[in-house]
């Protein structure tokens, strides 16, 4: 984690998050809202929070600027697991019954629905300067864009379970498109309210590798289920050329460029802004391939 | 319609509302884009951009703005068509199948999340001002504010189908959540980038009576199949006291009350900012009520 416990988010600045995310949702409003916030309750490690309110503290952002990115980022990011799980047909997370396996998939639709319209009204509450005009319309303009990211990933990966993936490019661009886009918010957002739209590609960068690295560690994880039943795999758009051992060979090797590129680009942010992101790239790599970290 | 031709929208001005929409799709980028754009083509009468453009000129406010709030209006509005068709189970709008019917929940749900994205994302198209900031937040905030009716109505209307409504209260308070808050936004969006805030109670006010009015007259139309199917209907409310033909009279009042006073409210908007609402409200009232009029 950060160096600098400073820049280390606090427990009040994630609880001052959650209060503006709840108060957002309107929860007087009736079963949607209340579902949404049930889903919220459910736990999650509010890793895009967090990585928010660093980022902003890097950037010497003002603390209601840093709470509207990171509860903005938060509420869009639930929004997509609420619809994914729909899509999807998952019946849990975290342990517990997805909102539409509980309430039906009419109310889950409005949660997320709910909580997308939040994640736009978090960001009025970035704390008002002279430039804020400018920044506010910036802010929204990026949201929207990471929103059209994730709906065409979303859209990529709905035509894939009908026309498997057959290449390495097709696959990255899957995997990225899936969790990239709302990895790399935060931060993003904080870059431009501090105006450093100059980092922003790196940003992206940055959270593409992360992303790419994340889902291929992950698939090495499931190759056997995903093979069995024709999931979108790493594995088995490599092993089309080569052995499946080969191909897990050469996926290793991937994750660990993927991760060092995610690190090294995290690192190169301004004011250390990326540092949050660096660690956890850090951390992930070393727990997926441990002979490639000296000891 | 208004008297005044100069303040009646334009071709001009609907085809570049139309573009600024479809710009925000981001159309490249796969299947839900594709399939929102889809949507949006195959028609509608575009009423609340028409109010939103007619308000905005009212009002003096820059094109670029009465652009930016008519396309944020109808993107928001066609947003809650296609969710409402998934959890509607509507096989039909328009004459044709609806998104869900022909691609799909999920890519259903995928055009709608990126429809209500593309509704923040206009509203930063609104021509930049000294006090934009201000009222960039204001306007994204009001949009949050009715999209969390519309989430509050759907739900309170989600439960009706499992409690059967008994009071004309609660009748009001689902037909009005269901289309008085997008119908009423245009306006508001207008009043709220010149300045008038204080005007909009008595906006709401007239979208709420409007849209009353307007699910009472169809009602009176449905009486027959949704008594015989058990949907929510004002006929089946009223006739919990009195007989069907003492229910429908009785309805017949409460649409032209209702009618006469959106257009009462509508036509007391500053700078005649609310008198295409009005006039549209005079012109059902006059199909629904014929003999409410004097000759």
């Amino acid at each position: 984690m950060a160096a600098d416990p400073d820049l280390t988010p606090g427990v009040g600045d994630l609880d001052a998050t959650e209060r503006l995310m709840t108060s957002l949702l309107c929860v007087h409003t009736g079963g949607a809202a209340k579902a949404a916030l049930e889903h919220l309750r459910s736990g999650g490690k509010r890793l895009r929070a967090k990585v928010g309110l660093h980022s902003a503290a890097c950037l010497g952002l003002p603390v209601g600027t840093a709470r509207a990115i990171a509860a903005a980022s938060e509420l869009i990011h639930n929004a997509s697991l609420i619809h994914d799980d729909i899509q999807d047909r998952s019946p849990m997370r975290r342990g517990e019954a997805t909102l539409w396996a509980r309430y039906g998939h009419d109310i889950a639709i409005c949660a997320g629905d709910l909580m997308i319209s939040a994640a736009y009204a978090a960001l009025t509450h970035a704390t008002l300067t002279q430039a804020t005009g400018q920044h506010l319309g910036a802010l929204v303009a990026r949201l929207h864009l990471r929103v059209c990211d994730v709906v065409s990933g979303q859209s990529h990966d709905l035509a894939a379970r009908e026309n498997p993936v057959e290449t390495q490019l097709e696959y990255r661009r899957i995997a990225a498109g899936k969790s990239a886009p709302l990895l790399g918010l935060p931060i993003e957002l904080a870059l431009i309210a501090a105006d450093r739209a100059d980092a922003l590609d790196r940003a992206e960068a940055a959270a593409g590798a992360f992303a790419v690295a994340y889902q291929m560690a992950d698939d090495i994880e499931d190759a056997d289920t995903d093979i069995a039943t024709g999931q979108m795999n790493i594995i088995s758009v490599m092993a089309r050329h080569v052995s499946l051992d080969a191909a897990r060979v050469m996926t290793r090797a991937l994750i660990v460029r993927d991760y060092q590129l995610a690190c090294d680009l995290a690192r190169s942010l301004p004011s250390g802004c990326g540092a949050l992101m660096a660690d956890l790239a850090e951390e992930y790599l070393r727990r997926a391939a441990p002979q490639s970290i000296p000891a």
